[in-house]
């Protein structure tokens, strides 16, 4: 019988080859794609990444005891997406612009989901080597060679030590996220945009940034943080302050979240009004 | 006859030991001490970092030859402030509210002078472990385990490929900045706020950021990479336009700065106008 466990590991393992690939590529080559605009880059490497993890997700499942008719996939990279009774989500480099450009910090994001619900995040920071993991029930931890095994909780501070995640998107938006910024900047500790949303969420379930602003992400930036997240005692939320709903039927849609511990929501909420 | 090469070996050792000492205590208390503002945080471990610097360099300054008396400091966070015929100019943690809110991205800055000249900058990364110096007419280095030992070399981009070091500072300066970012915004990939001034231009020295703006610097933040960048072929300016120099008979003073490759500058100048 298998359990979330088995599939957890072969997340991990899955997430840990693509680690490697992305090490090994990191400022090999200075080329990249356009894609939708020279803001939003893909690489080689992110193809590579892409494929890689496919292929051990189907082959694990398969000697797992699942048909490939049972297992679908959400993919940022290869406009797979099929939606099964066992789904995974997977963004195989997230912060591919500071991979692009040289900045050593993305990771590869893999969620796992039955029956449209969430149940396991795998998140793995390539560079410190860095995993986040979260199982729905029990709990989510973060492991790495300076700090040994960590769980995740997290803790209600005061606004004035807050650091935001603050993320710039589209031009149709970006304003917007400008005045927000500027609104906030005088009463928190500080304001960082490291290039990775996945990240964030993930240092916010450590408790290293307090509050995350996105207004252009997808499924597969969230769906494996949105569980380490949950599971850690904070959540995602949309820009009028609902628990983030994931739309299953349009895997493509496009997200504007926020991200914070549930007792400081009604104060971040002011500020993006 | 001690020429800078011994000189180097003596700040690169000093910096690894002080790198050392921030590993080790990297999330190891939430202590803190408001100093001007909340924004503004200093840490027992910047103070230890200090004292650890301050007393390798002048042991290791007198193994080689030099009397206390020759032997000047600019220190960030002891007040040391004795300009003479050899300086150290040296911030012990260059990021520090990244260091106390437990995001792994700091640095140890130590700048070398005779004679009011920057000879040497040695910038190190105590959680990625990179290595950064530059000795004046003999180039800048990058090093770590990761990518190997590499000259450091300015390339000219595009303006659509760069990405902005945006930092933001005092309330003062804060609402010119955003005004800033938002006109850059549209015209390049990307815009970062990683949390440390001296990273970033290290970073640019190494062809990761492209231009860095800060309004709120000390000398200490820039002595050492100054000379690294200097040598890359980059350099740092004043919001005019011109050459940075710095003042010797005020380090305390508060700079405004930026940074880019100089065929850049013209178009750089025009966006903070």
């Amino acid at each position: 019988m298998t359990n979330n466990k088995q599939i957890l590991d072969l997340m991990v393992k899955t997430a840990e080859q693509s680690a490697q690939l992305i090490r090994s590529n990191f400022r090999q080559s200075d080329e990249y794609q356009d894609k939708s605009s020279h803001i939003d880059i893909v690489t080689a490497t992110d193809t590579a990444s892409q494929k890689n993890i496919h292929e051990m997700l189907v082959s694990g499942m398969k000697n797992l005891g699942f048909s490939e008719d049972e297992v679908g996939f959400v993919e940022e990279e290869s406009g797979n997406d099929s939606v099964k009774k066992h789904n995974f989500i997977v963004d195989p480099i997230d912060g591919t612009t500071n991979f692009a450009s040289g900045i050593p910090f993305s990771c590869i994001s893999i969620g796992y989901a039955t029956d449209h619900d969430i149940k396991i995040g795998v998140v793995l920071e390539p560079f410190s080597k860095t995993l986040y993991w979260g199982e729905a029930g029990e709990g989510s931890f973060v492991k790495n060679e300076l700090l040994g095994k960590r769980r995740l909780q997290l803790k209600m501070k005061p606004e004035k030590s807050w650091i935001i995640g603050a993320h710039l998107n589209g031009l149709d938006v970006v304003d917007a996220q400008f005045e927000t910024y500027q609104r906030i900047y005088p009463h928190v500790r500080g304001l960082r945009n490291i290039g990775s949303l996945t990240l964030d969420l993930c240092f916010m379930a450590d408790n290293v940034i307090d509050v995350v602003f996105n207004q252009g992400c997808y499924f597969w930036d969230l769906a494996a943080a949105s569980i380490l997240l949950k599971e850690a005692g904070g959540q995602i939320y949309d820009y009028s302050g609902q628990d983030l709903e994931f739309d299953w039927s349009d895997t493509k849609k496009k997200y504007h979240v926020m991200a914070c511990h549930p007792s400081s929501l009604e104060k971040v909420v002011e500020f993006v009004k």
